[in-house]
């Protein structure tokens, strides 16, 4: 069985490709096992970081948003297509058809490509809680309307609105996972609104200190990289029925302060690393980032047995392993 | 001013293009009346009964759903745009391709070739209940999630994803209405699922028995031509500002079953008359119908300022007035 990743070279998509190489095989949706004899990581450059080393890997690097460009990437014998390629929110915002062609169209012209497989394949997609938006209830519900404010959120959402009908149809056998905001996050901070999230984690336990731009109080609804990897893979083996007329999830997270990320690395590592946090509100920041949904009651991905983190103490120490070789900077 | 209208060689262009010529102008967003000085009808062929004799009148039939081609729809002082024009729920369901290509990607096409223009367009849209699906509340509110279930519904959906963004992005000022069944349609009846709601009182007044393959005890969410028409004009005229964050409203109607229709025919025209609807259930026909919403609570739109029909006692006046010459068939 050929499994297609798209993004495949970026942050969640290599992790996501490790966890394939290790785990060997995919049920399918009979819950019968199939061997995983060819990884397909597409990509629109290389990984920073090199991929595996492993005869099933074939890299594609290209635009693959272009007509006729997603057949490419497929074989008769793909069986599933992790699509998480995406132009990110502030690009999309800022370059809105450049967003339009990656977003909505590349992801159209992929689910359109599945059709000419011999058989339907599961189509996995990495939506976002950048569907919700406007006037939002206290704790977002499995039933509450999306209402996108970015362009990014809306292309997100019309992407989940085909993947439901081309399942409908029996074209694909999608679903779409809504994402928290990713904690731990390696790298260098970076422009993006979110950037905040994971840097007050991550380099203060590199030995940097870092601003915070928001109120140290405000909730933020997270996951960690091994969680999300953790719920691809599960939402690609739940048979079809587990999904019913609703292709789409919100995944579950947890709802953590930066007063509790500080009191999580105090555990973790000091005070002294906690102490490398220093606040200075920055009104841009801040009005994006309250406006952002914080509460979530998702129900309807606990019961189909995805699993959020325990704590914030568990995604630090899980990124002091994953990232950092377990040493952090006293 | 140019308006244009895009299927507006049909039932409820046709009917809009009408109203339009007799109202004579329009207001924009700060309530500033201007004449309308051009209406552009558009559509895929030539309508069954003759448009207006009016110089104000300018005819384009063909498909715009191609690249380019709704460019040439619109000129310098179009200021306000009515895209009607749409592939029907049963055709798109049958012929998947062609409404994505008409119903989606014409939709997309039209947004496009408005931010070409030196302001953006008021630009309404004619979406559809058939937004909603699945496992729905018994009554369906202005928060109740979408889940369309048809691949005409799913494009509706997208569509009001695309106007909400293009809206917010000041691409064009748009407004999209979800429509009620409308009855009474005038014509004969035709294959599609709702064809006897219009049916069941447009034939008994002109003579003719017809079949009603459902219970005379199902409800459903009715508005008239009238409304509907009034509806248009009244979302071109409001205030931007009325719409917030939100482009989309879902039009107020009323709940009737056909029983109710039964009476209102007795009432109206005479017991002979309400005797030539005949109950033969249809189990393809029932299915369904019975998915269908029946009852919600349009709070939104009737705090905007939309008007439903009072009950269906005037729907039916309203037809023989304006179909039948103020004549039925005792």
């Amino acid at each position: 069985m050929r499994v297609v990743v798209t993004g495949g070279a970026g942050f969640i998509g290599s992790r996501l490709v490790s966890a394939l190489l290790a785990q060997g095989s995919l049920k399918d949706s009979n819950c019968i096992e199939h061997e995983i004899t060819q990884i397909c990581v597409a990509d629109v450059g290389e990984p920073l970081q090199p991929l595996p080393d492993d005869r099933r890997i074939e890299t594609r690097y290209g635009d693959f948003s272009d007509p006729g460009a997603a057949q490419q990437l497929l074989q008769r014998d793909t069986r599933v297509v992790f699509h998480l390629a995406a132009v990110v929110s502030g690009q999309a915002e800022q370059e809105f058809d450049l967003g339009m062609r990656i977003n909505l169209d590349g992801t159209r012209r992929l689910l359109d490509a599945c059709r000419e497989l011999p058989q339907p394949p599961r189509f996995l997609f990495s939506s976002s809680v950048a569907v919700y938006g406007g006037d939002m209830p206290a704790v977002i519900r499995d039933d509450t309307p999306v209402c996108p404010q970015t362009s990014y959120g809306s292309q997100k959402a019309g992407c989940e609105m085909l993947i439901n009908d081309y399942s409908r149809k029996g074209y694909v056998d999608g679903r779409a996972l809504r994402l928290p905001t990713i904690v731990v996050r390696p790298g260098k901070p970076n422009a993006a609104a979110s950037s905040f999230a994971s840097a007050v984690l991550r380099e203060p336990l590199q030995g940097t200190e870092v601003i915070c731009p928001i109120k140290a109080d405000t909730g933020l609804w997270v996951l960690s990289p091994r969680r999300v990897v953790g719920g691809f893979l599960h939402a690609a083996s739940l048979p079809a029925e587990a999904w019913g007329v609703n292709r789409t999830v919100m995944l579950p997270g947890i709802t953590v302060s930066v007063a509790d990320m500080l009191d999580a690395l105090r555990e973790v590592a000091s005070a002294r690393v906690a102490e490398r946090v220093k606040f200075e509100p920055d009104p841009f920041i801040e009005k994006i980032v309250y406006g952002w949904p914080a509460t979530f009651a998702a129900e309807r991905s606990t019961g189909m047995g995805f699993v959020a983190d325990q704590n914030i103490t568990e995604i630090i120490e899980a990124f002091i392993e994953d990232e950092l070789g377990g040493q952090y900077v006293e």
